[in-house]
This record gives structure tokens, sequence and C-alpha cells, in this order.
């Protein structure tokens, strides 16, 4: 891996490079995501099946037949084997207890006149869950955002998923069976996100649509954002551990790898205050990269996105970070709660030397999609915030209104709105008649 | 006002029209909008100038000189009379208190074995409040907007607004120095959006921006997306009241034209089970349209976008207003309690005969900025928690990755991500050697 140090010229442009390499280009894809969803807005499950005939290669048959039924999931259930069931059942239920803490409250207060003012928490009714087909079906993708879904309350919870003339992935399924995913609809791409947006005689319409996809998903959420509410646009991954010079280079290194190995694109980071550990680390990144099954994929990434930083201290290694803002950031250190204060912006953050990422990709309870390329600035991690809204409660008593209404009517004076005034007027002068 | 039965054919195709109002064509304006992201992108500060010069008539003079100091908001705060500074300070006051309670916090679980998970709550450290200029700039923008990011504790919050030759409003700045914004910009239109989402030398980077604007505004929020992060897209504001044949038809009438007075795309719909009450509602909105100065307006809105539908019951009106999921809902009934329980989708709910919408508009306490179109299905007030964002927080000890760290190798073996799996077993071969 490449090291450089802060006081260093490159390392500007070492940085830089790093947090370009997610500002990808959608405006090639999408005139062809604009001409799917069209299709779908206008012809519905007949556009789902030429879609689906044309880039996954598979014959829906008829309209209608796309659902997958609730047999199939307990089927794929039961075909995984006791011990991987009792494996994702474990991890389900530690993701929802996690997610459980996150549900917020309908509150009011009361003035002493009697005006009643507060908000009303309700769950989305609808929600359709995008879940990648071939290599990339991952379990944890369905459990990450249904359960948090499910905590919320939502009623219905849909997923979509490519199909596969090879079967779909019986770990998919069965997590759907355990997260209590309503209904499934073998339907990928651009033309899946368009069904959820809109609607098809098959599929129902939903209100948000979450989960990770292709740049055409990614483009097509874009594009239906508004007439549904997405979650956010996920970039490639990333990893940045924070050390002091401390802790075994091995580790590091491995998590580090654990980033490379999802994405060319992914990027992994390394800030530490020692030289001689920044080699160290770069010299077992080499080392365990060889006996990576998928070290293609992880020594690109490395080569093109991996980075050794040496700064002078812990202080200045806390404002790379914050300036970065990365989607995870390990505190390699020996006291990682003191490092933590200076942290403002990260999605996750894992503390001292036994919590790998890794443990909060599956099963630790926490969410694994978390805001990338920069938006933890601004994002947080999905959570059961992402499936409630709120409305806010207003109650006057006769009381309340004589007690603000003249201030309500010089306001809307000035700002020139006279009828907004004499809603308030009507009813003084109704009160005192 | 036109009167329409459920019963009656002409039903859906009535309340279609409303409900499609909305869908605003942004083609048109994006080109336009993406040139001058474009240019205040690559030119910053000149391109500000020249754009304010184009499309404002006003000429910034020189590069940096678009600031109102803090001296400038001071003095309006003087000029605009005592009592009226008293009523911004208690509209400001009521609506601080009421946000304050939307305030999340930091939370963390501890495990038996020590492992700690939770999440920590940051607020955003820089937003940009658009408020529009001309006659729709209303200092209840500023507060609406100002105000929750203050109680999240934004540091820095920075306004912009389009400049005028008549100079710019009094109250607008007044409102500006009351709620603590930081910094005052008098850039409009598409090119204020540019330069928070870009930054210049003059006006800087945020994270966020909030606040209502044009066609132009809006889509250049929508065309940032991502970059920064935005509020809600507006649409045109709408209120829907549902009544049981009791109460003032005057006072309903006059809560209807205080929407419609907005804009001729404002809607403003009444449900009623009461067919005497839809006429007597429908008399007193033709004669107290007569005596508003904003009249050619209202008067607009009212016959392009106005509608008294009449339905067998309250369950059957809660149905409808459900579907349509208002901005404002008024439920002008003897015991609005208890049809409340009926309501899920709505950005506001005004409660009983002395509340009428405008309350919610000033001082009441919350916030103004609510989802349109039929958003609140999925969408909330513009709120505190708006302006924060949650990190994840991990800490295992030891014991807590032994536990657990088998389960985790197995899961990355399922999901075919090898490095994962081998950043968990080189720690667990790290404690047994």
């Amino acid at each position: 891996m490449r090291i450089v140090g802060t006081g260093e010229k490159r390392f500007d442009g070492a940085l830089k490079k790093i947090l370009k390499r997610g500002e990808a280009d959608t405006s090639k894809v999408e005139e062809a995501v604009k001409a799917i969803l069209d299709g779908v807005r206008r012809r519905g499950d007949r556009a789902l099946i030429t879609y689906t005939r044309r880039f996954d290669g598979v014959d829906l048959g008829k309209t209608g037949s796309m659902e997958i039924s609730g047999g199939q999931l307990e089927e794929a259930l039961d075909s995984i084997g006791r011990s991987d069931r009792q494996l994702l059942r474990k991890a389900a239920r530690r993701i929802m207890t996690f997610h459980r803490r996150q549900l917020p409250k309908s509150w009011s207060m009361r003035e002493e006149d009697g005006t009643l003012l507060g908000q009303r928490v309700t769950p989305l009714e609808r929600v359709g869950i995008y879940v990648p087909g071939g290599k990339a079906a991952y379990p944890s993708t369905v459990f990450m955002n249904a359960i948090p879904a499910k905590v919320a309350g939502v009623e219905e919870i849909f997923m979509v998923t490519p199909p596969s003339n090879t079967g779909l992935n019986p770990y998919v399924m069965a997590a759907a069976a355990i997260a209590g995913v309503e209904r499934v609809f073998q339907v990928g791409g651009a033309q899946a996100v368009g069904a959820l947006a809109y609607g098809t005689k098959s599929i129902p319409k939903v209100d948000k649509i979450v989960g990770p996809g292709n740049i055409y998903v990614a483009t097509a959420k874009r594009l239906v954002y508004g007439r549904v509410d997405i979650d956010m646009i996920a970039g490639p991954s990333e990893i940045l551990i924070i050390n002091d010079g401390t802790g075994e280079p091995e580790w590091m290194a491995a998590d580090l790898l654990s980033q490379a190995e999802h994405d060319e694109l992914a990027s992994s980071v390394l800030i530490t205050t020692s030289p001689e550990m920044a080699e160290a680390v770069s010299r077992a990144v080499t080392r365990q990269l060889k006996g990576l099954s998928r070290r293609a994929i992880a020594g690109e990434s490395i080569k093109k996105y991996g980075l050794i930083i040496v700064t002078k201290d812990l202080d200045e290694a806390a404002g790379i970070a914050n300036s970065i803002a990365p989607e995870h950031l390990e505190l390699f250190t020996r006291n990682p709660s003191r490092l933590l204060r200076k942290i403002r912006h990260a999605g996750a953050i894992f503390l001292g030397y036994h919590t790998p990422e890794a443990l909060g990709d599956y099963m630790a309870g926490p969410n694994h999609t978390l805001p990338t390329g920069g938006t933890a600035r601004f994002s947080s991690p999905l959570g059961v915030y992402d499936f409630i809204k709120y409305s806010s409660i207003l109650s006057f008593p006769p009381r309340g209104l004589s007690r603000l209404g003249e201030s309500v009517e010089r306001f809307t004076a000035i700002e020139g709105l006279e009828a907004h005034g004499k809603s308030v007027s009507v009813r003084l002068k109704g009160r005192k008649a």
C-alpha cells in the first residue's frame, strides 16, 4: 500500500483521488432508465415481462407470474439446514433488539390555557426493498432493510429481486421469511423500481423504496424520488482506520482487505501516527492479499484507492477523518473513547482492537446500510426513523385562540396575507358576539 | 365552490384534478438551471454577480460584496418598532419551545459481556436557508427554517435571499437577527443554491439546503441533492377540512380562503357529511371572497382547485383524507379526537373549531414547512431531526468478539466474502495463541 505523510506535497492529491472516486457519471444510463420507467408506467406488467426477458434472460411467462409464494419462502427456509437457520434467526434477533431502541414516540405538550401541541408518529404503509441478485444476493441485505421497517410498524413490506434461470438464492428467501417480508417479486433492475414507484397489476405501488443496487437501480431510484421516498443513493464502500501505533498490524490489514474485497471502487485507508506501523501494515496487506479468493478485486481496490497516511498526532488524524466523513471508521487505538470525542462525521464507528468492521455487517445489531462518499456529514445509518413520519397536532381551545389571536393577526398583516388574518378574526368576532 | 357527492360519477374526476395539480414539468427549466449551476461551480463569485445582474437587475458591484453585515441586520431589527420586535420574539420563543421537544438523544446499550452498541447524535455543521424575495419574503420562513437548525446545534446557519434595488425586507432581516442566523447573503435563484452546494470565495459550501423557492430554486435543489442534503421539494399548498355538519360555516370558509390566497395552484377542499353545510360554506366562500385584497388569486384557486365533497359519514371522509394525505388537515367536528384516530396521513392536523390553520403558520410552535402533494404519506414536517445525523457506535471487548465471532465467520461464508471472515478469524486465532 502506498504510504504518505501529511507533510508531503503529494498528500492532498492522494487524498483527493480517493474522495472523488465515487462521482459516477449517471448521465449515460439516465436516458435508458427513463425509457424503462416510462415503459413500466404505461404498460405495467407487460413491460416487466419484456424487460426481464431482455435484461435477465428469464421468461416470466404470463402476467401475474412474478410473485414468489409464501410456500416457496418456507421451502427455502427448510432447505438451508438447521444450524444456518438458527444463525439467521440469531442475526435477525440481534438486529431487531438494536433497532427497537430507535422507535420514536408520539409526544404532546399542554399549555396552561389548555392548548395542546405535539407530534404523532405513524409508520409508512408500504415499503419496497430492492435486493440485488447474482453474486451480490445477500441475506444480510434483507435483514438490514426489512427489520427496521418491521420495527417501525410498516404493514406491507415487499421485496423485489432479479430472477435467475438457476434459481433464487435460498438464503435470501429464507431471510425474507424470517424478517416477515409480506410479498416477494422476482423482478430486478430499473423496471423493478418503476413497478414499486408506479404500481402495476401484479406489484403494488409503495411509499418508499430502499436497498442497494447497480447504477441502473440507483438512477431509477433518483428519478422516482419525490413521487415515492427513497433511502440514500449508496456509493462504493469505504473504511478508515485511525491507529496510534499500538495493536496488531495483521488485524488492521485484515480489516482493510475486508473492505477492499467488496468492489474495485472500494476504498481502504489507514491513518497512523507511527511510520513503523505504516510499513508493517503495508507488508501485512501484501502478504494477506495473496491468500484471498477475491484477490483480483481486493488487489485492484488497494492499488487504486488504498492509502496509508502518517500524521504527527491523533488530533491531525481526527481532523482528516472528519474531512473524509467515512462510512466505516475504526478507532484502533489504546484509548478509543477519548479519540471518539474528536470525531464528528462517520456512518459507523468501531472502537478498539476487537471490533472489526465485519461485525457490523451481519449481526452486531446496528444497520450496515451507511452513508458513503462523505455523506455522513448529513446522513444517518438506515434506521427505524426512515420508516415512520410525523404529523404535527394542534388543538386550541377558545381561550388559547383568544390569547394568541391578535399576535397572529398582526403577523399576517406583516406578511400581507389578509385572508390568513381573517380566519382568526372571524372567530374572535364570533366569540365577542 | 363546486359541490360533489362521493356517490356521483364525476367525483373521481373532480378529486383527480386536484391531486394531479402539483405535477410541475421541470424539464423546461432543467437545462437553464444546469447551466447556472455549472457556471457557479466553475466561476464562483463572478458567476453570482453576472446572474444577479441578469435575473434580479441588481449590480452587486465587486466580488465579496454580497454579504449583509451583522450591523445591517441589527439596524433592521431596530427599524421595525418595539411592538413588532416583541411579536417576532414571541413567535421565535414559541417555535423554539416546541422544537426543543424534538431533539433526539444519543443512546447506548451494554450487553452482559461488555459489548457496547448505540447511536450518537451530532448536528450538521453548516446549513443554508433559502428565503424568497419580493412579495413572498416572509419572516416566518426564516424562523421555521433557522430555529430547528439552531435547536439541533448547527453552528453555522447561512441565509441567502434575492437582492432588490428597493432594499431587503426589514422583517426578514430582523427575523434573521432574532433567530441567530450567522451570515446573510443577498443572492437568489438557482445561482444561490449553486453557491451553497459548491461554495464560492464569498459563500461557503454547506451540508444541507432548506427553504422554499420558485421552480428554478426547487429544480436546483433537486439537482444538487446527494452532493448536499436538501429538505423536501415543496409543491403548491393545500388544506382539507373534515366537517360533521356542526360549527360555523363562515369559519370554514375563512380557512379555505386563507389557503387559496397563497397561490392559484393552492387547493382548498371541504369534506362534510351535511349537504346543507356544503351549501352554506359555498355561499360563505363566495361572499367572503369579494372583500379580499388577494381575491384574484384566491378566486382562481377556488375555481380551479376548490371542492366540497359530501360523504355519507365521517369514516368515508377519513378514508378520502388518508388517500389525499393533505399538507393541512382541519378536523372541524364536535369530537375531533375521536376522528383523529382514523387519520393516518397528514402534515399537520388542526383539531376543533378554534384551531384555524393560520395559527400554525406563524406562532403556535409547530413547523409550517410541511409535506405537500400527498408526500405526507412518507414525509414529516421540517424539524430538528432534519438537522442532526446519527453515527452508530460499536465496541466489542475480547469476550464479546469470541462469543459472536464464529457466527459472523459462518455468515461471511454464506455470503462468499472471505476477507470479511478473516478479519474475525485473525483475531480469534490471535487470542488462542
